[in-house]
Order: structure tokens, then sequence, then C-alpha cells
């Protein structure tokens, strides 16, 4: 698909056909586009964790839903994605980098870097495999984990203190859902997002 | 350009051809696909401000760069970009959309946050003018401004407390340039970065 096509097509979905699973090798391409993100300094400190099976997504959802917490419908619809990919960025993989003798920066000290690029590449690859999705004719979304939930997801699925959730992405064929009433908000134009010149 | 070979062809750009500026139309279209970059709860909170003139990318180059500093071939090449776009993020536009009613985080606290989503979504809207950039023919960089740089910057172009400065694209027709040394680290392959059910 042209990519301004993808662009103008790419939106949230969170109700999934679960009888459709996405096929392997479809996950290793969109995997693939994914580790061709940018990072700073070629860090590529990312890692993505694939939930392929009903046995291995259970634990997600049980470790991020409260107990005795009735289903909801944002839930009910996010449970039926074939597939969920857990972004998890690696700051230490980036400090590494940075103390090499071509960067210098030694001390490690965290002070040095203006936002955490960690988090921002790792969003960036996500990005890809959302937009990679839509090039395949598959549905996804992106969402966050509270972060009272990220111990329980920790110990379910082995992801050791050095990785962080970004983020997890469903993915799956597309079954009919509600809009997100976040987008009767409105789309904010260009000329209330962007100044020439100085920021107006 | 067909989406997979947008992404295949996108690498960072580090020299521009300087006679030659990036058309008005082909800005808009990139700030267009932008702006519909994800962002949680649809909070769009961003901003984008463009330099499309040397008068306004020279309070840039000087706020960023040490006096007395040699130009290196990186400034050197970086400085002959005839577009920067500084990609800004605003926090409180996530802080005030989520304390909305259908949130409910009237208490506004920041460690309800897992990860700073308003960096993060500034950044997937960076990564798609970057691509987009790729899909006119068109070159581009995506580079961080060291922290100490930052008030300099604010000062010089007006930038706002409220908005965090994310990272700077410069964008341009392609002059030939100089791999960047951090590519011959190698991509790390899939298998070192996905893992399936559990971590490894």
């Amino acid at each position: 698909m042209e990519f301004a096509e993808v662009v103008r097509r790419r939106r949230m979905v969170r109700s999934y056909d679960s009888s459709r699973p996405v096929e392997p090798e479809i996950v290793t391409k969109l995997l693939e586009q994914a580790i061709r993100a940018p990072s700073a300094g070629f860090s590529q400190g990312w890692h993505f964790l694939v939930l392929d099976r009903a046995e291995h997504r259970e634990p997600f959802w049980t470790a991020t839903t409260e107990s005795g917490q009735p289903a909801d419908p944002w839930l009910t619809g996010m449970r039926s994605a074939p597939l969920l990919i857990l972004a998890l960025s690696d700051k230490e993989a980036y400090l590494d980098r940075y103390a090499d003798a071509d960067k210098g920066w030694t001390d490690r000290d965290e002070a040095r870097w203006p936002v955490p690029y960690w988090d921002i590449d790792t969003g960036m690859a996500s990005l890809l495999i959302l937009l990679g999705a839509v090039d395949e004719g598959l549905a996804g979304c992106f969402f966050g984990v509270p972060p009272a939930a990220h111990p329980a997801v920790r110990e379910a699925l082995g992801i050791p203190e050095r990785l962080r959730l970004v983020g997890v992405i469903s993915l799956g064929y597309a079954a009919p859902d509600r809009k997100s009433p976040s987008l009767k908000r409105g789309r904010r134009a260009l000329d209330e997002v962007v100044s020439y010149g100085r920021v107006r």
C-alpha cells in the first residue's frame, strides 16, 4: 500500500476477530520493520515480547486487570486480540552505547539526555508495527499499562528490571468496534500546532 | 512509494543540497501526516516549530553551538539543511486531557504515567515526518539537543517553558554524506531483540 494511504488509514482498533490468528510470517515481517526504527547512536535499546498464544496472553490480562473488576467493553474488545506485542525499552543499552569512545559519556550520567530516547525510539518502533499492520490488512492498538500493574506483568512474563514497558500493541483482523470517545475532541488544526520562525 | 519501501529506504542523512529549499507544499504535507500520529487520549500535545528561512535557522545553530567550537563535519553537514523542524512536546495538554471526566485523573499526578507519552507521541509524529520525507524524495535526520543548550534555544526561538524540545528534524534534498560511524555496530538481529511468550 502507498505510504500516504497507510498513514491516512491508521487508527486504533479495539476489537478483533478472535478466531483468526495473525500469520507468523506477518508477525516476523512487522518485527523486521520495527527494528528499522531510528535509534540514538544506533543503540537499538529495545525488546519485543510477542504473545501469540492464549496461554501467554492470559497471564498478561490477569496481571493488568484488577481482580473483581467487571469486564468493560474496552477490556472485552482488547482481549479478543490474537496477538500482543509488548514494547520494552532498554535504557542501559543507551548508557552503554554512549560510554563508548566515539561518544565519551563515560560517566553514564542520565542528565546528559534531554528526553528518554530509549522510550521514544521504542515508541517509534511501535509505530512502525502499527503502520505495518495497516499495510498487511491488520488492525492494531497501542496502549499503556498503569505503573501499578508493572510488577505483576514483570513477574508473569519474566521481564527483567532492566527493561521498561513502554506500551503494548494489540494486533489482529478487525472486528466492528466503537470509535474511541476521545476522537470527539477533534483533530487539532495545523495552525494550532505549527509555528514558523518563532513559537506564536 | 510503497510503505515497505519507505521503511527500507529511511536512513539518517547529515548533508543536504543547501541551494535547494523544500517546497512549502511539501512541508505542509509532512506536517499534515505528522499530526496523524497516535496520541494518548487523543491529547495531541505537540507543537512543530518550522525554521524554513536562514534568518530563523541561524539563531538555532548559534544557540546550540559552543562559541569558539571549530566546525566539525557533522555540524557543517547539518547546517546545510534548508529546513529544520523542532518537535516540541506539551505535557500539560496530556495532564489536562486526563483530568477530563471520561479519564478522571483530576489530581494530574504524573506518577500515573508509566512513561512520558507526551515525548513518545511527539517522537512518533517526528518519525512520520522522516518517513514522509523519504516518500517525497527528501532526506532527513532526527537529532537531540543537549539539555545545556535548551535555555538558549528557548530564548532564541520564543519557546515557552510549557513545551519541551524532544528533537530536531533536519530536512532537504540529500547531498553525498558519510555514513554514521554508529552503523558499524550493525543492526541487532531479530532473535536478539524478540522473545515469544516470556523474555529469554
